[in-house]
């Protein structure tokens, strides 16, 4: 078999077999295949697509392409929660102390801050000390211990996955339905976990821009999950302005916190939560009603039980605990700017791109793996769309350690707001819920 | 700006501008752009093209993205003879003598076996210590002082093409008519030839497998020559078999010897020799009919001045000229096998592709630019497509410096030919010439 032979395969459109998908990938991780062949191969890809079987003999391939985590017993039980990314979804550190006080036990691997979003595992990080780089024996340890992890994904699980999607970052190849489903579910058979939720988003701030390509991924996503005895819920939201109020890194873990404490209840970051959260307790039938589920799990917030879940998550991984309740330990930039609304009305919408770039001007995000990342920056939406705004009242606030990045990122937030005097009508936050458990798993 | 956002540009089949063509070029020069970046925006161009522009604007930028060669005076005069490629090709070898004897001052920068053929700098150093390394002052001088060279290309010329090439092949992207064209046209902006003629050929020994796609490739070659002032003709011509009897490296060249010998007048190799030569000719406004044209080279190769020519040529270069005289001064393979054909007929067709395997399998060809070739090794094709055969006659002669290498070159052979009892009626050879004189260029 030969590399160049296949690109040509796939640049004519046809299908690869088992054993052609398994050389690609083996090849590539050797290195005889060289980066431009595996870019090359990757448009192809892009342009011409590929079968069910193919996707799934690429997720094969690339989540045994290193360690599986054992979880032993627990094995069946573990949960995950993965979201496709989107400007301000902090919903991962809000659900997982959630569900891990809902008594489920929760592995998540998370990504670091890559391209238009910040990541998981670079925001945990603004809590002093704490540490994601945990082996696959202390993640299998803190989850017996405590039901709740949250780790960097390590390089010996699904090496391959992790290779290829650092290509398909650095050529700007992200959007191909395939190759997302193919490297979600990889990340899920490396990591151990049984019971995948997915949160799968479309709009402008996110990796699928039309609800047409969320829906295929999510099609995707339940088809290749049933081939492989996977069971797993793809949750189709929209994500046409940031989710809730912090873009950034810190300030998007103070947020959790607050929701922790049980103070937004409303908004769309605690509906995504808690709809996230239900369907979970739905997918692994401990719930069969959708509103008694999220009843219980508003009660996890309220009595502070979710709160001190994550508590118990910051101490297990090395953290300074004490941020839950001093919001000044962490890492503080050096001042902030409040920015007036220059005329009254209704928040029409709020473009998650512009806010995207805004933070990008401030230091908040990156765009290769080796540049670092300032966790103390951000943007925060004092007002959001549906809201009212009064001439003069804060619309959003700038989080800055530079007046020359502040100025920039203050021009792209003001592009981004739109005001006028109707109150809008907004689409629903969540568009449908598919599963493994379906008869037809089409939407 | 930034490469990825042109490589989602071009994925999105939008036309990048001048400036972006430039940035494409120079960053991936200076290695700001990675070879995987450049093979994800080559593919894109391969599924979404390019408009006439952008590809005037890539020629430009790799045809000076180096040195360019100055014949100072005899600038406007200087020709050059190119062919996209075909099995068993040494019409550069036949025809730059030929030119020479005519007047013409001919310098011809070619290229070194790579894919499916064999490349002339390969097969001219089959004759001992022949040199084609030439700098730009030796290429001139040489020229001046005998109308006549065959070079490689220096890597001092036209750089950014070299590099893009190499990608190209490496990825195996060769067949995009915007990015053959602005490849070809470069180095004759590098080389300062002013009067250019192209093989364009077509079959399944060629680069473009189609008619289409080669009428596609001619027409660009022109409206691009056009735009950049070039003087340009185009000769479609078909490779569905080998062109001459010989395949491999000095015993095409001994071919050509012979042709130039007058030994071998008719024939595709004489007929494609005379009917670029008469082009050139018709081209530079020598002569104003083919016949004549033709009728004058043919005196040119019988009174023995176009051998001469080349003698001329292998001194100038280094080489030794007894080989014209005594062939056994070529290095010699091994042995020969003589395949005897299984029945009597016609010979319908003999495939350029399983020819060109047998070639790879005897170490003919390589894959990549590092791997040596062996000159003395070759297919000798004892009859062509129209030719009678009798059964146990000679069809074909393999000549291996190995068993078993000659074992699977003569399977390769034996699948190439087909016989049968009709005489096959044959396509010509040449479909159309187009120039940069005529009104409308299209065909």
């Amino acid at each position: 078999m030969n590399f160049s032979d296949l690109i040509e395969k796939k640049k004519q459109g046809k299908a690869h077999s088992e054993d052609e998908i398994n050389f690609i990938v083996s090849s590539y991780m050797s290195g005889e295949a060289s980066d431009a062949q595996a870019a090359a191969w990757t448009a192809a890809v892009y342009f011409k697509g590929m079968t069910l079987d193919e996707t799934v003999s690429l997720t094969e391939a690339l989540g045994k392409s290193g360690k599986i985590i054992n979880f032993g017993e627990l094995g069946d039980k573990i949960a995950d929660k993965h979201s496709t990314g989107g400007v301000g979804d902090k919903v991962t550190i809000t659900l997982i102390p959630l569900l891990a006080a809902a008594g489920l036990p929760v592995a998540k691997l998370a990504d670091r801050t890559l391209g238009a979003s910040a990541g998981t595992v670079d925001k945990l990080e603004a809590i002093p000390n704490l540490n994601t780089n945990l082996s696959s024996g202390m993640i299998v340890n803190q989850v017996k211990n405590i039901n709740a992890v949250i780790a960097s994904q390590a390089d010996d699980l699904a090496p391959a996955d992790k290779k290829m999607y650092a290509l398909r970052n650095e050529i700007g190849i992200l959007n191909s339905a395939p190759l997302v489903a193919s490297s979600i579910i990889a990340k899920k058979i490396a990591s151990g976990a049984s019971n995948i939720i997915i949160d799968v988003k479309y709009g402008s701030g996110a990796c699928m821009r039309t609800l047409e390509d969320a829906r295929e991924l999510a099609n995707l996503l339940v088809k290749v999950a049933k081939r492989l005895d996977k069971s797993l819920t793809a949750i189709i939201t929209s994500m046409e302005e940031p989710l809730g109020r912090a873009v950034g890194h810190a300030i998007e873990v103070i947020e959790a916190i607050e929701f922790l404490k049980g103070h937004c209840d409303n908004g769309d970051l605690a509906e995504l939560t808690y709809a996230i959260g239900a369907a979970t307790l739905l997918h692994m039938d401990l719930y069969n009603n959708d509103a008694e589920a999220v009843s219980y799990l508003k009660n996890l917030v309220h009595s502070g039980r979710a709160l001190e879940k994550f508590k118990e998550l910051i101490i297990a991984q090395g953290g300074a605990p004490d941020v839950i309740e001093n919001y000044d330990k962490f890492t503080l930039p050096a001042f902030k700017i409040q920015c007036e609304a220059k005329k009254s009305g209704f928040v029409q919408n709020i473009s998650a791109d512009n806010i995207s770039c805004a933070a990008k001007a401030l230091g908040a995000l990156r765009d290769g793996m080796s540049k670092p990342v300032d966790l103390s920056v951000g943007i925060y939406l004092n007002k959001k769309s549906g809201e009212y705004v009064s001439k003069g009242e804060v619309l959003f606030t700038i989080y800055a350690n530079t007046e020359e990045s502040a100025k920039i990122a203050q021009m792209y937030c003001d592009n981004a707001f739109s005001v006028s005097e109707s109150k809008p009508s907004r689409n629903s936050l969540i568009y449908k819920i598919i599963s493994t458990k379906d008869e037809d798993e089409n939407v």
